[in-house]
């Protein structure tokens, strides 16, 4: 029994949005036990769509086609799926109330183009969105069992989750198999070094399957585990991450897969300390990602974002004679930002960062990519200077929020 | 004469890498005026490859795959392309001094697997690679023109550009041309509605093909233009355009596809004018927008993200008569927020932000999705309630900052 994938969309047929479902699709269907052979990538053009269809429904037992759903001319894989199973389209009841239910909760008029979302081949089966307008339905073309979901990727994969996998385990039947992946957050070291650091593991849980994935600015470990012993897994994955905590150290910060703001959030809730930050180069990032955590008022008390230099002397009492003498990117002017800040907000801890981000600003003694950051807290002020190599400017802002996260997670972890 | 795209690889067929190049292509393509109808992607297995490999070179004129001219027993696209074409795998002296050449460039000693890469299609003309070790080929494969590329990114567009491009020019010969595309940006119509208003666009400008895609919580306008006479597509992308503002009137805010950061920024150095901005249920994000252009340091003075209510009273000087009478998401606080970081910033605009992303916070009075937004300028203060319902935090954040910026913007086109 082997699954194949089908993406479609202009955007995506033309490079202008790179297709990040079908890979995520392949990776769930795989945990489940079932063979991936192809994908395909098909645009919003109605003979293209069918002959895709046509030919995945004589070749694989199942497919999982995304796009196509939503309410515009543009959107043809109800009609090509109708072609290709030589049925006709017809207004599936269930499906209507799926989109009508969406619109009653948004409070908004329903446009009568959306009608068209519940339009579906005759035959098929609806299966819900709980998060969109578009339902998904599942359709026999040849001999394939196809299942059509929204592109939007938060909605495919819930629909995936609630939808798919309970149909595909009753088609999979005794194959089907409870796959359980683990992912472990590693910062500060290049994708390569920590694959060599622990390439060595296979050897010593030669059952678990091992991958890597680069989440700028972060690299994930992931481990996958197979089987029906749920126990047995879960307790590999227990003796892994011990051993990878080994091999990659204080470079290991959530064992757990949580992002960095999160375990930084986490560790002031249980001390029952708060944060405040003084930013600049990461102009709000810092602050935007801790309150991406829902919660966060528990301990965040206020950023300031001072671009202008007034304003970090104005706002957080920086001294002009420090500015001027030590420049504003300087150990000296982020130590000042760090304690201003923090007596400003009489928060426990006072974080911040002062660098370039460029392209344009840097110099020789500074060039771009410099990043000082200074930690206030009950013991003294730290500081600590940088200097990062990547060329564009939204990754340099992402990198540098990452390392002062950092910065107060290990002062967080030590105390 | 249209072309199809074939990725290869188990990493991409299972899932665990993202397939990038397909995409790059795609765009490249495109872009010399070549149609791109399919993408495929097949795993390491000579006999899935040799199937895909027959089937696109029965039915495309051309095509570029990617993947597969390593060294290792995995890699299979030389074999593969061989059996599709029934020919056999020669040494070919070209291609081993291409290897040799990498391996002295890096003072290494060669492998002898690595010899195995000089192997290639009887027939088959070789692509210079000048910054790996795998030599690419060209080969034609039933009446399909194929280019064979290494799979590395910038091992591939190097030699996209350098090898086929030339190549591809003599084959397309007086059909290469210029293709163009515009983006136009637009923010507070949902999806569905843009594309109700638009829908005429076809009959107006019959010579352009149109896209829409929701790149939350902006929708993009996507004007595709094509042939030999630049001059002309760039005529229709201007009339299209006024007879899209026409339809959309300030909804749309970028008729040149940038951000409203950008747009925003954009007005305010044209006014020589500056910006603070007080936030809180944005988190910073309105900051972290606004910073990720380029020389924003021109008109951006300052934000503040005061969470806590004593930080919008300490730092902003909000009254606490005011938070305690109207509450901390009121238009009355958005106000003082907003007069308080102006003054505070010596800014030409103050814009405040106060609402509740959820998932908690929410009242029956003042729910999840209420936004406060104020903006103070010489002209006074302004201030404006709005209520989304969007369910997520991230996405609330996102339109909340959105909305806000929005606002400066309408400000600043009639100023």
């Amino acid at each position: 029994m082997f699954a194949e994938i089908i993406a479609t969309g202009d955007e995506i047929r033309s490079g202008v949005l790179v297709d990040s479902n079908s890979g995520y699709i392949a990776q769930e269907l795989e945990m489940i036990g079932l063979e991936i052979r192809r994908h395909h990538v098909a645009g919003d053009d109605l003979e293209q769509l069918v002959a895709v269809f046509k030919e995945v429904g004589q070749r694989a037992d199942l497919a999982v086609v995304t796009g196509g759903l939503g309410p515009t001319v543009d959107d043809l894989s109800a009609q090509a799926a109708a072609d290709a199973a030589g049925v006709k389209l017809v207004l599936d009841p269930k499906a209507l109330e799926i989109v009508e239910r969406y619109f009653k909760k948004l409070k908004r008029q329903m446009s009568p183009s959306n009608r068209q979302q519940a339009l579906v081949p005759l035959g098929a089966a609806i299966l819900d969105n709980p998060v969109g307008t578009a339902p998904g339905f599942m359709l026999t073309i040849g001999s394939c069992t196809m299942f059509f979901l929204p592109g939007v990727p938060y909605e495919m994969k819930r629909m995936l989750k609630e939808e798919v996998f309970p149909k595909l385990k009753k088609i999979i039947g005794d194959n089907y198999s409870y796959p359980l992946i683990k992912t472990i957050s590693c910062f500060g070291l290049p994708e390569s070094l920590v694959g060599e650091k622990i390439a060595d593991i296979t050897n010593h849980f030669p059952e678990l399957k091992i991958g890597l994935r680069a989440k700028f600015p972060e690299i994930q470990v992931k481990l996958y585990g197979q089987g029906n012993d749920r126990a047995a897994i879960l307790s590999q994955f227990d003796s892994a991450t011990k051993w990878i905590k080994m091999k990659l150290g204080q470079h290991l910060f959530s064992p757990e897969g949580h992002s960095m703001a999160a375990v930084v959030g986490a560790l002031l809730r249980s001390k029952n300390e708060t944060l405040s930050v003084a930013e600049s180069c990461t102009g709000g990032l810092i602050a935007h990602r801790l309150t991406n955590e829902s919660g966060s008022s528990d301990y965040f008390l206020l950023s300031t974002v001072t671009y202008a230099n007034d304003a970090k002397i104005k706002v957080l009492g920086v001294s002009a004679e420090t500015i001027d003498r030590f420049g504003a990117v300087s150990e000296e002017t982020a130590v000042a930002m760090a304690d201003g800040v923090r007596k400003l907000a009489k928060s426990t801890y006072g974080l911040a960062v002062s660098g370039i981000a460029g392209p344009s600003g840097g110099t020789p003694e500074k060039p771009v990519g410099t990043l000082c950051c200074a930690l206030s807290g009950p013991d003294g002020t730290d500081v600590h200077k940088y200097y990062f190599t990547f060329g564009r400017r939204q990754m340099l802002k992402s990198i540098f929020a990452m390392a002062a996260l950092d910065l107060l997670r290990k002062q967080l972890e030590v105390h």
